[in-house]
C-alpha cells in the first residue's frame, strides 16, 4: 500500500472527527528539538547571525532573510521568490514562522528536518547560488569573527561546517514561534478572544472538512514522527473552475522529486497560522485573498462549494490564528577583512 | 573663482595645520537634524520600519537595508551593488553610518540631505526600480497597518507622500551613529585606548596629511554649510601606478552629474570611521585592503610614496575609528492584506 493511499483514508476519518468537534489545539511555547541539535542560546545567537548574512550567497546579496522576512510574515508576499542573478524561483516562499512545527520542511517535503533543509537555498543555482556548500563554508571561514560564536556554540575548536552551520541556522528557526493568537486564547478559555463571526467560521473550518488536514497545534497535520511527513493530493477533484485558473495541475509537487506517480501533485499540508501575513497563497501564490483561497481549497480538497459568506466566515477565523512574533534584537554580523575578500 | 578651486587651496591649509597637529575631534552623539525635520521617536520608528521594508522596491526584494546593512558596517561587502533584476551598480554602497554627519549625500554629493537622498535608490532603475516615486507611495498606502505610524510620526491625518516617507528615513538614518571608538576614547583623555601602533599611525595621518581632507568629527571634512558638500578631485596625482591599476579615472564622478569640467573625477570626502567593515573601498570598491587604500591616497592625493610599515600604522590607526554599533531591535513590518497586492 502506498504511503498516499495509507493517508488519505486516515484523514477522511479524521475529518469525520473533525466535523463533530475537532480536537482544538493551542501552540506550543517551545519547538521539540532533534536529540543531536538541542536548541541552546549560543546555538541560536549563531544561527540567527547566519540566517541574516547574505555572504552564504554567491553574489553576497541573499539571506535566508531574504525570502523569510521575520520582519513580517517569514516569506516575502511574492508569488514566486527571486534569488541571486534576479532568478525567479518556481514555488512561493514557506513561512519560516512556526516552521519547527512541521515534520518535513519544502512545499514537497523533500527535507526532513530544519537542519537539512537550511542547507537547500544556499547551492541552489536559482536561490542563493553557491556552487558548491563548501564554498558558502570557506566564506564563512574567512570572516574570523564568528569563530569565537563557532566555539560557543559548539565547544572549544568548534568547526565551520555545512553541518554546524545548519545546525545553527535549525536552532534559531525553532524559536521563530508565535504563540498567543485569539484561536490559543480561546481554546485556552478566554472565550472573548474570538468574536462571534470568527466563532461561526471556526465551526465552520470543522465542519465543511478542513480540519481534516489542517489539525494538529500548527494547523498543518496531525504529529507525524520526525521525517515522515503529512502529505495530500492537491487538487484532489478537478472538477471546478480553480483547477484550471490557478494552473493547480503544472507543478507535479512531490512527484518532481521522487519520479513516483503516485507522489503526483502531492504536496507537504501547511500552517495556516500567520495567514494574515503571507498573502499571495499556495505553492505557486497564484491566489491572492483568503477567502477565495478557503473557497478553493473547499472546492479541491473537500468538493464543496462554499458561499461567499462561509468563506468569510472561515477567513476571519483563519485571522485569528495570527500569533504573537516575539521581539528581536538584530544580530551583529562580523566583517570580512578586506584582504580576506574574494 | 570655481568652487573646487576655492577649496584646494584651503585643504592644503588644513593640510599643514595638521601636519603640526591636528585637530581631533570626537563624533558628537546625536546629529543634526535639519529644521523642518525634527527628529523623534515616532519618525525614527517609522524610518527603520521603511529603511528595512522591501516593498519600496519593484520587485518587493530590495530595500535600503539590502545595501545598507546596518547589521554590519552599513554597506554590503560588495565593490558594487546589485539591485532590481540582478543588475549591477555602478560605484560601491557608501556606509549609512554616521552618513548624518556628512554634508552631502552620495558619492558625487548630488544630494544635500538625507532626506533628499532616500527618494534617489528608490527610483533608480538599477536599485530599486521603481518607475515613480508616486508608486512606492502607493505600495506603502496599500498597507493600512503603517498608517497610525504615520499618523504618530506626522500627526493626526499623517499622510503618506514622498517626503514623508523620506523624512521618516532619513530621521532613523540620523540615529545610525558609532561612538565611543578607540580614537574617541583616545582623544577624550583614555590614553591606553589605541596601542603605540596605533598612536604612531595617528602621527603619521597628521604628518602625511591624510587629516587635511578627512578632518573632522567624521573625518570627512571640515564642517560646512547644509547642503554645500566638501569635495577633492581623485587622483589629483597622476604619476603613480595605482591610477591604471585601480581604474581611477574611469568614472567622472561629480561631473557625470553635473557635465561641468571643472568636476572632472571630483568626488565627496567620505567618512574614515568603521573601515573595518566597510571593504572594498573607494567609489568603484576596487581595493581590498586598508593598507592598500592608505597607499593609494598617499600617492594619488599628497603625491607621497610610503613604506609598507608606514601604510601598516596608518591603517592600524584607522582601525581604530571602529565605534560602537548601537543595539537596535528588529522592526515590525506591518502585512499587505492579500487582496491589496498588486
Amino acid at each position: 500500500m502506498s504511503k498516499l493511499a495509507k493517508m488519505v483514508p486516515a484523514a477522511m476519518i479524521l475529518g469525520c472527527a473533525g466535523a463533530m468537534g475537532a480536537d482544538w489545539q493551542t501552540l506550543p511555547l517551545h519547538a521539540p528539538a532533534p536529540a543531536d541539535n538541542p536548541t541552546t542560546p549560543a546555538k541560536v545567537e549563531l544561527g540567527k547571525m547566519l540566517f541574516f548574512d547574505p555572504r552564504l550567497s554567491s553574489t553576497g546579496t541573499v539571506s535566508c532573510f531574504s525570502c523569510h522576512n521575520v520582519m513580517e510574515g517569514g516569506d516575502d508576499h511574492r508569488p514566486t521568490s527571486i534569488g541571486v542573478h534576479g532568478q525567479l524561483g518556481g514555488r512561493n516562499a514557506p513561512t519560516v514562522w512556526n516552521a519547527a512545527f512541521q515534520s518535513v520542511q519544502f512545499w514537497d517535503g523533500r527535507a526532513a528536518s530544519l537542519e537539512a533543509q537550511a542547507k537547500g537555498p544556499i547551492v541552489n543555482p536559482i536561490e542563493m547560488g553557491m556552487p558548491k556548500l563548501d564554498l558558502a563554508v570557506d566564506r564563512i571561514k574567512r570572516i574570523p569573527g564568528y569563530q569565537p560564536f563557532f566555539e560557543r556554540a559548539f565547544g572549544q575548536g568548534g568547526q565551520v561546517t555545512a553541518d554546524t552551520i545548519a545546525m545553527s541556522i535549525a536552532a534559531y528557526e525553532r524559536t521563530l514561534i508565535t504563540p498567543n493568537s485569539p484561536y490559543d486564547r480561546f481554546v485556552q478559555g478566554d472565550k472573548q478572544a474570538l468574536d462571534a463571526r470568527q466563532q461561526r467560521g471556526m465551526q465552520a473550518f470543522a465542519d465543511v472538512g478542513c480540519a481534516s488536514c489542517h489539525a494538529g497545534a500548527n494547523f498543518s497535520g496531525p504529529p507525524m514522527p520526525a521525517g515522515s511527513g503529512f502529505f495530500m493530493k492537491f487538487p484532489t477533484y478537478l472538477d471546478n473552475p480553480y483547477v484550471a485558473q490557478y494552473h493547480l495541475l503544472d507543478d507535479g509537487g512531490r512527484a518532481v522529486q521522487t519520479g513516483k506517480a503516485q507522489d503526483q501533485n502531492v504536496w507537504r499540508v501547511p500552517t495556516l497560522r500567520n495567514l494574515t501575513y503571507t498573502a499571495p497563497y499556495f505553492h505557486n501564490g497564484l491566489v491572492k485573498s483568503l477567502p477565495e483561497a478557503v473557497k478553493v481549497m473547499a472546492a479541491t480538497q473537500l468538493n464543496k462549494k462554499l458561499s461567499d459568506a462561509q468563506a468569510a466566515d472561515i477567513a476571519a477565523f483563519l485571522n485569528g490564528l495570527d500569533g504573537q512574533f516575539p521581539e528581536q534584537a538584530m544580530p551583529r554580523l562580523p566583517p570580512t577583512p578586506g584582504d580576506l575578500l574574494e
